[in-house]
């Protein structure tokens, strides 16, 4: 992964905030699974399953956490 | 998601704090399957399942420790 | 819900904050599956399995880890 | 539980600290099972599962955090 | 494992931050089980898992606030 | 356990932190199972199965959080 996908953990508002965290959710499964391929035909079953769904929700909250802190919590 | 649905972190009271974190966590699942019809089929047997509830318990506390922190716990 | 059930997460001493922690646990849960009727009829099963044990007290554990925070940890 | 067990978050070492941190563990899984018999009788099929023993090494874990925080990590 | 694998928590960038973290999961992975061949075998098994993949994410998230936290959030 | 295995979260380099997260991650373990002989014959199943090992990865980056903030992050 020679691309550079981070270049940054500062966002405008909370809600992009929320979706870098969603980026970091995904790019943690690229790194262990790159295969593209692969992680298509996962995904169905992955997206009706609701405990993967709850596991999943609960990756983006911790990355939340790390993209909200950094932001100061975008208080000012 | 064009919408804007997560305007700040900032809520008057913890109580509003929590709801928010609630918002959050299901934000968290509807990012991974946005098709309202599918998240409507799971709902019963996963409000009945007492695992997925305790998880889900567990999303929205670590949302919680986010919101809390932006709004400096309430303590003023 | 509109009743206040979560004016402040200052409390007097550690022991009562950590009360206040299973409390948000509950409550985490309730938000997901308000009908009392079926959280007790889950009871049972629940109370008797020991990873549904322990995943409830990790849930506790995160809540109280920000009502610790937001009370400096009864330092003073 | 009027009894009062924990009426502060400080030790003296980082030692007692994590053992204050598996009596949090403990008191998070009897709140929700206060019957000491139910309790013993699960421990056998508990402390005999890896998968157990490592989701209450992880609860320890998070308690930890939260000790070690409230004692500044003991480095005076 | 005499050789040293993390002279540092700092980096130049973000991104090698979450590379970073991505390391410090592997290597809490090879602590418990140091055989590279049985790694290998449980590969394909793992990377083909939805729940593995999500579970390896949250690791990675986790590794990745305190590598945040170590750099001030690359903020300056 | 009357014997002093913790003395301080102090390390004078971060892989010795990440070393002393993965002690406390298995006196999380002892502190549930003191029985060493049982601890021996899980093992084998637990060092095999992809799913524990990322578990046990997990409860070592909580653990190395702690151990972390408690160095500063050996920052300089």
């Amino acid at each position: 992964m020679a691309d550079t996908w981070l270049p940054s953990l500062i966002t405008a508002t909370p809600q992009e905030g929320f979706e870098l965290a969603i980026t970091l959710s995904r790019r943690g499964v690229k790194y262990t699974q790159p295969d593209v391929d692969v992680l298509h035909k996962l995904r169905p079953e992955y997206a009706n399953d609701h405990a993967a769904l709850t596991a999943a929700s609960q990756v983006v909250a911790i990355n939340f956490q790390t993209v909200a802190a950094a932001n100061n919590y975008w208080r000012g």
